[in-house]
């Protein structure tokens, strides 16, 4: 089975819908985490950005970090990742940025130090989830301010029924999620785009 | 070489010792990740903990998290990450326990959903650092919380000059560090126990 149908098949047994929009995949994504499902993962994702001279994954702390490290090895290369902080007092040694978490309800300064991305990379921005598109759009901008190019962003599920997808790639961005939910319910599960 | 040598070369070399107790080694631990590093690491913690049986592995989030997938695959076992959270609100659907961040001066709690450890389970900690040795007692009051059995805890870096190793060997767990710093300061840099 490809890694992706492999993937959708998890998503429709152990993910579970609350509402209409939350998609809980803690058993297998990002709380417990099935780092063999991970491998999957992260060889599609150097599958589909092979010849983009990646050198560098950049994420964005927690969730992130897992699938970040094991696509790492798939691309023989480091991670880096951004780290969430309240606090206001940022040096002026770090990239920073703010990001909204619609999941908890505040805005987060989100930072990299300058030292770990530069004009000299390419980076591949890897994140579990996609949906409003904040934190991605955090992760870009660090990005942008490096200097360095930016390959594009491998998302595990993208909630292709919220705004961040679209508007994202209409800046130009390459986004490449490996399961694309259309819909969701408790009574339906899950379905996929394509 | 190897992976111990390997892990301290690598300390003394981009480790940046600040006053006598701050050993920065966020070049390649835990904000950019080396993740080649990490899998001799993880190599390391399988061949110590071999024949524990061991079935899960636990770590806190943030920095632990990819040392601990990258060790997972050696163990062909799941991770789950502990969360911290600031939030009172704790669901019975939790194990929960407070750790004190003597770095970001504040308490958190820290909890683990409780579907994913339990008396079937053997766990093997893993964390990038032990210093005072406040998240990893929060990780081992989790896993008696469960039921599980504790193999041990593995860890990258120990400050063997601080009183958190010790006390929770004391206690009858087997703590493993692959490198243990007896002494730092920014005059002489790094110096290891053993």
């Amino acid at each position: 089975m490809c890694p992706m149908e492999l993937l959708k098949r998890r998503i429709q047994q152990d993910g579970i819908v609350k509402g209409n929009d939350v998609l809980k995949v803690d058993s297998f994504l990002n709380h417990q985490m099935d780092v063999a499902l991970f491998e999957e993962i992260g060889r599609e994702f150097q599958r589909r950005f092979a010849d983009c001279g990646v050198n560098k994954i950049l994420t964005i702390e927690a969730s992130g970090i897992g699938i970040a490290c094991v696509t790492a090895q798939s691309f023989h290369c480091p991670v880096v990742f951004a780290k969430k902080s309240q606090t206001k007092n940022i040096a002026g040694e770090v990239y920073a940025t703010k990001v909204e978490s619609f999941t908890h309800g505040r805005v987060y300064d989100v930072m990299v130090a300058k030292k770990f991305l530069g004009p000299e990379d390419t980076v591949l921005v890897i994140d579990d989830f996609l949906a409003n598109g904040a934190a991605l759009e955090g992760l870009i901008d660090l990005v942008e301010q490096s200097g360095a190019r930016l390959a594009g962003a491998g998302i595990v599920i993208e909630k292709a029924f919220q705004p961040g997808g679209g508007r994202i790639r209409a800046k130009g961005v390459r986004v490449e999620s490996l399961a694309r939910v259309s819909a969701m319910s408790e009574e339906h599960g899950v379905e996929f785009a394509d």
